[in-house]
């Protein structure tokens, strides 16, 4: 199934996208997609969505789950990537935390901070916990996932590795982390790691990939995190990017207001932001 | 004023501690010491606090805060410290995050993580964020501050610094963020910057210093990561540790089961745990 919320900023409603591709709503039935709510989303089926209301209109969507405790995320997990960035292919999974304030909708504008110059886009299978996980192993590993869902890890690379250590600071400010439109729960999605992926800046393709090609897979990324700190529900992990983003290209290209992005995962929709100079 | 939250993980329950040093408990006044509460925290100065319920016997404390969206830490802030860890004071403030599910009362024990040889332990002035703050000048980023606490900053030095990349692995463990005993609102901290700070490994002081030596002060601080993200109510700052850390030492010391550590900073009340193995 696939799960949304929706409606104003800091408000969003829980919701599913029916069988016709309509936004129903699930007001009444859980009071967000966040929380215990994603240790049982099976239960959802047993609903007849058809006497579900109908959300009429056009609706903002909001990140695709709520109440995010941790948004970890998983570096140089792609080897093409890798290799773009000049770095070698890690020995064990390279993990980094984005600011839980930079998760927004999937269609949320890009907002290009102050002062920077080399703002740029990440096309990223997210992972939403259900689950409380600690010490898994890897064979158990995706009983822990709730579903899956595309994410941008916007990116401000000269915040992220000229300014002094550590990559938080190019990787959490506001509006760098669009999640959405779904939550496609995980019967949906019989392989993750065979979802093809893509990003485009202004029409033209610059990221076409797949999940095949993650060094660490989903499953050994939710066992080996699990091994350092409990995973909570609702908490995302968005597992790397493939080859294709600005800092790769020669020269590299940084995204500017006006520009729109649009990416999407196979099975898991898509977005589409345009990109603006904060106030 | 001293706010607490006491009572059972993850049910906590906002209080103050009276001028005679007993728990009143605010229940009915403000649902937790979190959030919006931040924002204005002198309104309970208009209670008279004889009337507020004597929370009776011992209980226990939780993180003086609730709700805490990013635990952002600062790296190397103490030049002393930088030396000890090796490593030149940097040119501006090092950002990292914790993650929040690491955050515990401040009597809660150190659990050691399986596989851990390095557990240590760090003393810091901890800055709890009562506004929300964006681009704010560092004349006016004090404004933004609910008050301060300690906190614990324990780190695994293999975790953080010999498992590839980034520290986050080392700094995210559960109960790695001991934070309390009380959130002192800033009108009780005349001056952020002239407060002394110690550390005791099994009544040894390893750490004894101020927070007159950081090389980046509270105020800068707000008004640097500020330039990056939005710091929301609840967020917390952990500014940094003073030397004498169990890395520091020849041969480095490191925290095992049943090592008893205590700290403490002016005005902020302290903290003592005891080291556990993890199940």
């Amino acid at each position: 199934m696939k799960f949304v919320r929706y409606g104003v900023r800091g408000q969003e409603k829980p919701g599913l996208v029916d069988p016709e591709g309509n936004i129903r709503s699930l007001e009444g039935q859980c009071d967000d997609i966040a929380g215990d709510v994603l240790s049982d989303l099976g239960k959802f089926k047993d609903i007849d969505w058809k006497t579900l209301p109908l959300v009429e209109g056009s609706t903002r969507l909001g990140a695709c789950v709520g109440q995010t405790g941790k948004f970890i995320c998983i570096g140089l997990n792609y080897a093409d990537h890798a290799a773009e960035s000049g770095l070698d292919v890690p020995s064990e999974p390279v993990v980094f935390m984005k600011a839980t304030s930079a998760i927004c909708g999937p269609n949320d504008p890009i907002i290009i901070p102050r002062g920077s110059e080399k703002t740029d886009w990440e096309v990223e299978l997210g992972v939403i916990i259900g689950k409380s996980a600690k010490y898994v192993d890897e064979s158990d590993a995706l009983n822990y996932v709730a579903g899956y869902c595309v994410i941008n890890d916007v990116s401000e690379r000269a915040f992220q590795i000229e300014r002094e250590g550590q990559w938080t600071k190019g990787k959490s400010c506001d509006n760098f982390g669009q999640t959405g439109p779904y939550l496609v729960s995980t019967d949906e999605v019989s392989d993750p790691q065979n979802l093809s992926m893509w990003l485009e800046v202004n029409g033209e393709r610059v990221q076409n990939g797949s999940t095949r090609t993650m060094v660490y897979g989903v499953a050994h990324l939710v066992s080996y995190l699990s091994q350092f700190m409990t995973l909570h529900p609702g908490d995302i992990i968005s597992t790397g990017t493939p080859p294709g983003v600005g800092l790769g290209f020669k020269p590299p290209r940084y995204l500017k207001a006006g520009d729109v992005v649009e990416l999407g995962i196979e099975n898991l929709g898509q977005q589409k932001q345009t990109c603006e100079n904060d106030k």
